[in-house]
């Protein structure tokens, strides 16, 4: 399975359009030894001829047109792109279903209280519905294995199958209270997990620490892409951009007791890769104390392009 | 007042992600003679300290970091951008709102009813009240001019005044049967005109044709942006991506009669520049006789990055 990071960072990206902290202004100057990022945004390709996006994440337009192996393969119109699973109905995860809206069908895989607030609260969403045939939303069950692909396999290629981890962690602010009652927590937040054959990829972009069910899918998997929002609990506050702490955005932070650091900590041959960065985290920056740290414990630290094979 | 288009293209972008149509597919191979543009977005900046975008593209992120002058002036968090004018509630025209959720205030300028559709049918719009002040909507009025501008003036600039043009057509299809019910016709697509001294803007990406008040604003004033959309009304159709004319959605074609090449064939120094430039357009084709033909009639050809003093 071949899997392509077409954005790494958190929400807003790096540099962010109105921030002017140290990672931000430094990137800016060119003064940062790092490189710009947009938002969080994996694919994967499975098979031959067709392939699947984590998320849609606000830059996905220009995302797709990074690589061109997701263009189309024929006119008129045309997308390799089968399907798009979403962890979540925040709008780093669902905004760049507008992107989508050119009228190509395809398949929404997401847990009901998703597909809920997106299609009953944001009319918005309804674009998608003038394709022909128009975008088919799937209600996916947690921990459960599902068979993943719509298109006939080749000699040689393998089936892929996929599962919903939950996570915790609480539905957007933006839902209505009349709503939210009516959801059950599990679903707000949940991780991605995908198999073929022997090898497994786990993607978890927001972890919000509230249970523990994610380390079991991290362990076994050969691939984690975790969550790399913030380097320490009070991150925002201390930049004085925010007032809330990593863990009341839904984030466990990097460093520190309960952190994704010590938390997963594995001697195991798990490749550990870090997304979703967001763009006060010191690891941003190459030169840094918290990028060695981070690279000193094994793990990587997702980029824009970065192309990693399971 | 400095005017910047910062994207050219219509809904989709050029490439369109999905589209392998003769532009999209010579655009890609580097064997047509024109350049890739996002999508239409424009900003002005009539004094110093503030701007004001015309419209929230899709593509904002990339496009507010394309320009310095838009970043952040002081730490941690400060934005030039001062409001946004919409025109419409076509995904165009307001999906670029939510790559300004970042925590930052500012003002919306548009009608009533597409403030409603906005936000009373799309939650999602909601991650704008989380800023302190939160955004503020502002509902304005047809055929009125009014003052623009949040920030004291300096000796020698001068006040800005802008007017919302109705300019007919529909409201977009996912809006509500009930909330499109209680909504008036005339506020649905409008154009924009600025005002500054004795210069005049009119901006109007998109033109219906169902009526002649566009022509008034277009001849009265020093520099239009206006619908250049689709070369032919059967443009969607002959290519094989739509089964609709260009005034079924809402866009008067440039040639034939009643398009807008004729019915704006002006005599005087208006200065009229083509925007919101659909992929289909063989416009975009520097070596196509409609580029020439549009060229040897006066107008100019808006593509990213453009700068045009007023």
């Amino acid at each position: 399975m071949r899997v392509t990071v077409l954005g790494s960072a958190a929400g807003g990206g790096f540099p962010q359009w109105n921030c002017a902290c140290p990672n931000c202004s430094g990137i800016r100057a060119g003064t940062l030894r790092s490189q710009a990022r947009s938002q969080a945004q994996v694919v994967v390709s499975p098979n031959a001829g067709e392939c699947f996006l984590l998320n849609a994440s606000p830059d996905l337009r220009t995302q797709i047109l990074s690589r061109p192996f997701l263009g189309p393969a024929y006119p008129p119109r045309h997308t390799p792109i089968a399907g798009v699973l979403l962890t979540s109905a925040d709008v780093d995860s669902v905004a760049g279903l507008l992107h989508l809206r050119e009228f190509q069908p395809f398949h929404i895989y997401t847990t009901q209280s998703v597909r809920r607030i997106v299609c009953e609260e944001n009319r918005i969403f309804r674009v998608l519905d003038r394709a022909k045939p128009p975008v088919v939303w799937h209600d996916v069950p947690l921990n459960a294995w599902l068979p993943l692909g719509t298109v006939k396999l080749s000699t040689g290629e393998l089936p892929v199958r996929y599962r919903l981890v939950p996570l915790g962690s609480t539905y957007p602010d933006y839902v209505s209270e009349d709503l939210r009652q009516s959801l059950p927590p599990g679903e707000a937040v949940v991780g991605l997990v995908l198999g073929q054959g022997s090898k497994q990829l786990f993607y978890a972009p927001a972890i919000p620490g509230l249970s523990e069910e994610w380390k079991r899918w991290a362990q076994s998997s050969d691939l984690c892409l975790l969550d790399g929002t913030f380097w320490d609990e009070n991150e925002l506050i201390s930049a004085g951009v925010g007032s809330k702490t990593a863990r009341e955005i839904g984030h466990i932070p990097l460093s520190g007791a309960g952190g994704l650091l010590k938390e997963f900590d594995s001697a195991k041959r798990v490749r550990r890769v870090l997304i979703h960065i967001n763009n006060t985290n010191p690891i941003l920056d190459k030169q840094s104390a918290e990028h060695r740290e981070v690279r000193d414990a094994g793990w990587e630290i997702a980029y824009d392009g970065m192309d990693l094979d399971l």
